[in-house]
């Protein structure tokens, strides 16, 4: 539905692009959220950009260009007329226009900062130089600022004077004579509230606040856990920085998935998009870890070699080894993901391991019984593999799966208890340890019972 | 420093429960945040949770309980006095009371049911019974709605007025006669406008909506893209029947990404938490993965005994097995992994197949190389592996790296365009699949290189 929603705005601006009907465009740009039309860049080629650029009425300019990725704004940006560029830079808000300086080129940023006052100058400098990840990098500076001892009603008089250029009025910060923070206020108690009423009556004291350099994960923990909708960032004298807003974090929270999922799946970590990211950079991401588990499991190969006599003298026992890897590497995945995932919200604290690993020994004895069944009769029924081997196999199953989840599950928790991150200890590395224990146990068994 | 802080608090709550000073306990308890509170009674017994639950004041009581666990929930239902618990029930937001009944005994809801407004009986059994996951589910029905022929000044007025029970007001809907939905207005806008001016010149018409069997994974992505508060749902007709806040939607995304980590390792998703979940529950969540997948792998086995001839008499090919297995599998699960998260991010389409297979074959064959290169050099300097193997082994790696990383591009985008679920197409499947692929190319190449 959305998708085709799009897709329908694509066709009709490409149609009037192509008609050259810029005055039906225009109009038709006017009822459109900025959002949609900055999808609709994505499709459309530069000079066409540019001149839809140019039909959009100010207002809408800047907030379709805070939409846009960093190559478009570029493009934009060289293409369109100072006064026009002064104009959109002074109508976004400031952490869209500092994630936008970002990525620009340094002598741009001189350019621009030359002709800016020296306050601004000062801000976008300080902001600019905060680490990408923390709260610092996330926050803005368009908010509400009220005194605590004026009222209710004064405090709406405040915000009709100068909420329209805040990023939110939603949530007003009460700050003293030295701008230290001293409690919030929402728009909604402001307006449910007695317009006699102090605010410093009915603020929020000991308000949650985090410092600049404190972790973006713990940001959004933080709004998720009280429902905020924006969160004051302060400095070390409690004074009032910026604040970071709710519609930030949606995007924090995919970002700190993605990062996960990277590295459960032995990659370092991006926050570049898979399409604007580069064939050296993608390769340069991966070839780590593909090193590491590769030498890792030459290991598993020479556990082969040193039962070479065994083998040879057995190789039908070669045709399982394929199978009893994988399941083991399958089932170690799987109780490794949950535990990551469970650290990960919250859900699985250190001293949960030992309910952890008696339910992952209770759960892998239920899925080890159930595989070594189904694979006995299949050996039975369709193979004529003999009964030793079938009992060595099987055998060998059912420790394989207790084995790869007590490693799954335990591994994460250790990560964990040693400050490294639980989701390294995923798939690929559990896969690899898992590989050499189910052999060892493969090859013990088979020696002890066929030979 | 979050961590610390409940763990204060729940110290400090234990001491005065220890003591049985229930006075100072009142008054600690009504100066902090409910979410603190619901979680300590995480770390409390039933009974001294119960104590707790009595000392909070009534509106505390209600907020602290929406948050807790159904088991802590049935709990203090079977404890607390019939009066207090219809004065939490009233209290709850509709969404609160509706996730707590779906987790109650049906002769409870029954019992209560009886003594309900039938007003209210009626929307209870209506939303009971929205599907789990779609939009119907996350609704509420507490909302401001307004008449497009009123001033700002008179919404504000009606706000004011009926504001205290709503779950939002930053976002109000304006209805017709018939209750359908013309558009919304902000809060914002109302406190900004002139009071004079009338609700149908500022508000937004034709705003975002969705139905209630509309999935919750479209709810997600149109509160991300559009950088929404709240979201309307309406019926057949148009007509407004409820709403979505973005306090709820934070879950909803976590709870989204949970269930893709969860098939990419091979499982059936649940939204359950780990540790409330059964053993006999999460064997039956892994199990038939893991069944499809030993079965798939048998036939990687069947492989090696095609070629048993040809290992019997170069067993030291056997040794390389596992490490070119695990990198190929590797490999590709990493390529699974980027362009599933894509997909599920929208970075990715189905026409972009072209650049990532373009990308994805550049990418393999610059990390084939360095891995070739890397235990080619390993093999020629820590062993005295035969020439012929080595070079068996290399081109072996550099093939399978490619046909990995090919085919875990190439999967993920295929289930999307048969309609499946791209994260089906991860690490285990990929694995299997290239575990097969790996052994065909290693035992052709040592055909026609060795023998």
């Amino acid at each position: 539905m959305e998708k085709a929603r799009v897709a329908q705005t694509h066709t009709f601006i490409q149609k009037l692009l192509d008609e050259k009907n810029y005055k039906e465009l225009k109009a038709y740009l006017s009822g459109l959220y900025p959002v949609d039309i900055a999808e609709v860049f994505d499709e459309l080629d530069e000079d066409e950009c540019i001149i839809i650029f140019r039909l959009l009425n100010k207002d809408q300019a800047a907030e379709v260009f805070s939409y846009l990725n960093a190559q478009r704004q570029k493009e934009i940006v060289s293409s369109i007329h100072e006064s026009l560029l002064h104009y959109i830079l002074n109508d976004l808000y400031f952490d869209d226009k500092i994630d936008f300086l970002e990525e620009m080129p340094a002598n741009f940023i001189k350019k621009l900062l030359a002709s800016a006052p020296h306050e601004e100058r000062r801000l976008i400098n300080q902001f600019l130089n905060y680490q990408d990840n923390s709260a610092g990098s996330l926050m803005t500076i368009e908010y509400v600022d009220l005194k605590k001892h004026i009222t209710a009603g004064q405090a709406l008089e405040r915000i009709k004077r100068t909420g329209v250029d805040k990023e939110t009025i939603y949530t007003c910060y009460v700050l003293d004579e030295k701008r230290k923070l001293l409690g919030t206020v929402s728009l909604r108690k402001l307006v449910l509230a007695n317009g006699h009423e102090l605010i410093d009556d009915i603020m929020q004291t000991e308000p949650v606040k985090v410092g600049t350099a404190d972790d973006q994960e713990l940001v959004a923990d933080l709004f998720k856990k009280y429902d905020l909708m924006a969160l004051p960032v302060v400095d070390g004298e409690d004074r009032l920085i910026g604040i970071i807003t709710i519609d930030d974090i949606m995007d924090v929270i995919e970002q700190e998935n993605t990062e996960d999922f990277q590295k459960m799946a032995a990659m370092q970590p991006s926050d570049e998009s898979y399409v604007e990211t580069g064939v050296l950079t993608l390769a340069r991401k991966r070839i780590v870890w593909l090193l590491i588990l590769m030498v890792s499991a030459t290991f598993t190969g020479e556990i082969i070699t040193r039962y070479e006599a065994l083998l040879s003298s057995a190789v039908l026992l070669m045709a399982f080894i394929p199978m009893l890897m994988d399941s083991g590497g399958n089932a170690g995945s799987q109780s490794a993901t949950l535990i990551i995932r469970g650290i990960a919200l919250g859900e699985i604290a250190l001293k949960d391991w030992p309910v952890v690993l008696w339910k992952e020994f209770r759960v892998s004895l239920l899925v080890g019984a159930a595989l070594a069944t189904a694979n006995f009769l299949r050996m039975l029924l369709l193979t004529g593999t003999a009964t030793g081997v079938m009992i060595t196999v099987s055998i060998t199953l059912v420790l394989t799966i207790v084995a790869a989840k007590i490693v799954g599950s335990i591994l994460p928790i250790a990560a964990k208890a040693l400050r490294l991150d639980p989701a390294i200890m995923a798939g690929p590395l559990i896969t690899t340890i898992v590989d050499a224990l189910s052999l060892i146990i493969y090859f013990t068994i088979a020696g002890v019972l066929l030979f």
